[in-house]
């Protein structure tokens, strides 16, 4: 079975994105720990991350770097924080997360509320500083 | 003024070690998450992560999955979480921190104590499954 990040590459399940290539796709997370909060995930369906090969894993990083520049052209924030949990969904996936203080990367804290609107405007803006 | 990193990649800090080449530094970290908790640093002096040219990048995340691995095949978790917050110290470092549940990556929680033997004798099983 597809996992959900698959079914979002594959278009089965509308996300906002911010940029894909052949192998890897980029969207916002839509429970954001912070306003421009990215997830970046292999198209290559693999679970847990360090089980890619090396130069797959040099590149989705070197990919996300590409990314969080974006965000930091887009949204207010001290850099981007980089964290990889990996527990919840069995498909790889760096979130990419606007920060200002130390514990602004905590995933038990409450999420940031944003409307479809807003989403699909962030989304817009973060992809049109994508290079 | 050099950062407290490249004090402990010259020697003039101590540091538990567990591995080195030209570019990188693995060692662990004193206040963990987690037993195992391990900062793989560049010793190029750069604050910010994303500031590291993209070859520089890459190679740093992939000599970090060699240490994850040697990580995981010491201590018993269910993968490696990987973070890089960045806001306290100078110099870009990655966080690999063994875990268990989606919140054990949480850096306002209470860390784990080690006495200087278990640092030194943890060090010394991680260095040895490094490859």
């Amino acid at each position: 079975m597809s996992t959900i990040f698959t079914k979002i590459i594959k278009g089965d399940i509308p996300s906002y994105k911010i940029a894909e290539d052949a192998e890897h796709y980029a969207f916002l997370d839509i429970n954001p720990l912070s306003k421009g909060h990215v997830l970046v995930v292999p198209k290559a369906e693999v679970d847990y991350l360090f089980d890619l090969d090396a130069e797959s894993l040099g590149k989705l990083f070197v990919y996300s770097q590409r990314v969080a520049k974006a965000i930091e052209a887009t949204v207010t924030c001290e850099r981007i924080g980089v964290a990889v949990i990996g527990l919840e969904v069995p498909h790889a996936h760096i979130h990419l997360v606007p920060i200002n203080g130390v514990h602004d990367i905590d995933f038990s804290k409450p999420r940031v509320e944003l409307t479809p609107d807003e989403f699909a405007s962030l989304a817009s803006a973060i992809a049109a500083n994508f290079e």
